[in-house]
């Protein structure tokens, strides 16, 4: 018999729903499979997962999904975004069901049909964001409903981000996901609700517009809009709300250093550049500000208003004097940028993530409005348990349980917006320590 | 005996091409054929163009294009760009050449072995830009550096506009040609040599770094760089330069104001929108700028530090007071401002444009350092007969003239830069009155 639930990819993400699921196997008696391409990291995971039975991942056509899924009963899907189409098409052949931490796509809701005809459940959108904010946002607008109280405002950000006490450049920032991810944070326009109005904001102001939002307990942070929000008034029932916004997290500072690399069109994946070898990070520059390696600051100042920005710039590794040296010589700004960042804002050993997010609600319930303040904040052991780990792949693969133990009633293309499905999920990370503080108070 | 020639698209662009070809049949006693979607255009053309045939198209799929080019020699396709690789393959099919003014894209790059094998000539960038303006700075290159000389630099800007006693706008601009590339001018990001350094601009920086440009005999301009200009480093043999920038003519002020509906992210042509009936344009600003319906003027200060331009834009339609009527419902940003420059910027029927472009070289010659400067301007006749139509229409028929007399040598996927093509066209231009400007001096 084969076992019910592959995970594909064996990356940085995957570390706690492995061991999770490990644990799963020997509470049920089963054993699980894992899959990656790389034969070396499975080999480095095997002591700790004495479970798992590890495949290499040798194709990314759909015959190579279909080979490798075979009989498994449920799929958890770690590998990039653009990949889910294709895992989804594979699942509908070998008749599997899906899990996944991705938004879902178009080309996933084109299968929507096929996927209920078949009695598969394919539920993406299960990891941290999206994923824990939209169970967690549920619960509190399902609880306001139920009391008859309408709500006029949503509001949510999330932050994958490092730990106060490790938090030691001037960027706040430390590579805890995938740091491509980090560079093409943002890409697109932003989308979203505002006072019954639309309101769209373009990448090139998306760091200049950011707002202030304090965490109880966790400090200070910048929110800076993300994506298009406009589908989850209707996602979350919320039709007739005036603002709904989500976002994400930086620590204080981070925007207004970003928004110089996003001004100068660093974070561009789209043409490409060629270097020869010697050349540094101030040739880099000089590619989009002209002159820069003869006047660094005065460039940057000129461009940001701040000789403390431009400074903070320069250190990252842009001076001229003392430039790191590129490590590769063709690829789009966004690939050398990557690789800068990789380099310096390297989450240590023993450093520690932080993982924050945070709701705030308001609504009217029998003539009176009220805020709702929901929030939580979580660090990791060390820089292999993150707590983005932790909250990427704990409610992925308490998802999984649910569908292993036949727990979800519905079939077909799902969100866990489903009190069914969320319940279980927030109660179950609780036990994991994931407790959101909520505060409700009258407005006056 | 079908007939020799086949023109696909009848629009505005099209006009003085037909009158060419007409011309031409005349002369060498054939009739031609004129294809477009739009039955009662043909209609309109008929009387004006007695050798020609006119076919309605009546879909898009390949086997439309092949059933309509069927046994015509030559294809001239005014078509938009992207339909272009369609029309190449169906030309395949029939064994026929092709001339467009389109940039060569990628999947015609693809098709160039086939091409060749089959004895064929596909010709693209034979309009003004690209097209004349390959042409003129190719017969200058190929004399300097016959001569011994080695160039420098060489920075070549075009601009569609409106003639100085018609311009009558402070935007300076009026639509003499398809308007959707107006408004979508200069997206993706610009790239050019400059002082041996590869130099990119994103988008969002475009218009605030603009060149003043002056052309003799035809005033002030603004230019701002366009594309990808390094393909040309090898396309023109120009191997070892320094400065190679190629870019867009603007009226002064045009820069200033259309950069305030970039920063905004007016011109965003990938999210949609929706109004309701009775909303205006200032309904479409405040999406990009909360607040604008109460104070239009400081908002718009705010961002563009000018009285003068917010005022500008606020004529444009935006004004709360006073603003345009939303003529669609659903769509882009972009699709909504052109709606409304489309309306504020029409050519009227008595109003001529105005086509500019100016090539400047720099070269070393026995030791000496040149410059020469090269340009042209023309207006148009009227609002049909415009500069824009001739001098995009003109090449196209001569480029098609040389393929019917058999005088281009080569076969397969060709742009207008070798000289046994650019010659007659250029002189042919010039009976035609399109004659270029060219002083050269030494710098000292």
């Amino acid at each position: 018999m084969s076992n019910p639930i592959i995970v594909l990819g064996a990356g940085r993400s995957a570390t706690v729903l492995l061991d999770y699921l490990n644990e799963l196997a020997q509470n049920e008696g089963f054993r699980f499979s894992l899959a990656d391409a790389s034969e070396s990291l499975l080999q480095s995971k095997s002591s700790r997962l004495p479970l798992a039975d590890m495949q290499v991942v040798c194709g990314t056509e759909i015959e190579h999904f279909v080979q490798l899924i075979g009989n498994h009963r449920i799929v958890i899907s770690l590998l990039p975004p653009p990949m889910h189409p294709l895992v989804g098409k594979a699942c509908l052949i070998t008749h599997s069901h899906l899990v996944t931490a991705s938004y879902e796509s178009p080309e996933m809701r084109s299968m929507a049909e096929e996927i209920e005809e078949k009695g598969l459940i394919f539920i993406n959108e299960c990891g941290l964001d999206p994923g824990i904010d939209h169970m967690s946002a549920m619960e509190i607008i399902h609880d306001i409903q139920s009391r008859g109280g309408v709500i006029k405002q949503f509001t949510s950000y999330t932050g994958g981000l490092v730990a106060k006490e490790f938090d030691d450049n001037p960027f706040g920032y430390k590579i805890s996901w995938n740091p491509r991810n980090v560079v093409l944070a943002g890409k697109g326009v932003a989308k979203y609700l505002k006072d019954n109005r639309t309101r769209l904001l373009p990448y090139h102001r998306l760091f200049a517009e950011h707002d202030d939002i304090h965490i109880e307990n966790w400090g200070d942070f910048e929110g800076y809009v993300n994506r298009d929000s406009m589908p989850y008034v209707s996602l979350y029932g919320l039709q007739g709300i005036e603002t709904l916004q989500r976002g994400t997290l930086r620590k204080p500072g981070f925007c207004s250093r970003w928004n110089v690399l996003v001004q100068l069109g660093l974070t561009d994946d789209e043409s490409q550049l060629s270097f020869s070898p010697g050349q540094d990070y101030s040739d880099l520059m000089e590619v989009f500000l002209t002159g820069f390696k003869n006047k660094p600051m005065e460039l940057l100042e000129n461009l940001s208003g701040s000789k403390q920005i431009s400074k903070d710039l320069l250190n990252l590794g842009f001076e001229p004097q003392n430039a790191e040296k590129l490590e590769r010589f063709h690829g789009s700004p966004a690939d050398f940028l990557l690789d800068l960042i990789v380099k310096k804002w390297v989450l240590k050993p023993s450093d520690k993530d932080l993982v924050v997010m945070i709701h705030s609600f308001i609504f009217l319930l029998e003539g009176v409005e009220y805020q709702t303040v929901s929030s939580f904040g979580m660090t990791g052991k060390d820089s292999v348990e993150t707590a983005m780990a932790k909250t990427v792949g704990l409610p992925l693969g308490m998802v999984a349980k649910q569908i292993h133990t036949n727990r979800i009633q519905q079939k077909g293309l799902l969100l866990p917006l489903l009190e069914g499905i969320y319940t279980p999920v927030l109660k179950e990370l609780k036990e994991f320590g994931l407790r959101f503080q909520t505060t409700t108070h009258p407005l006056i």
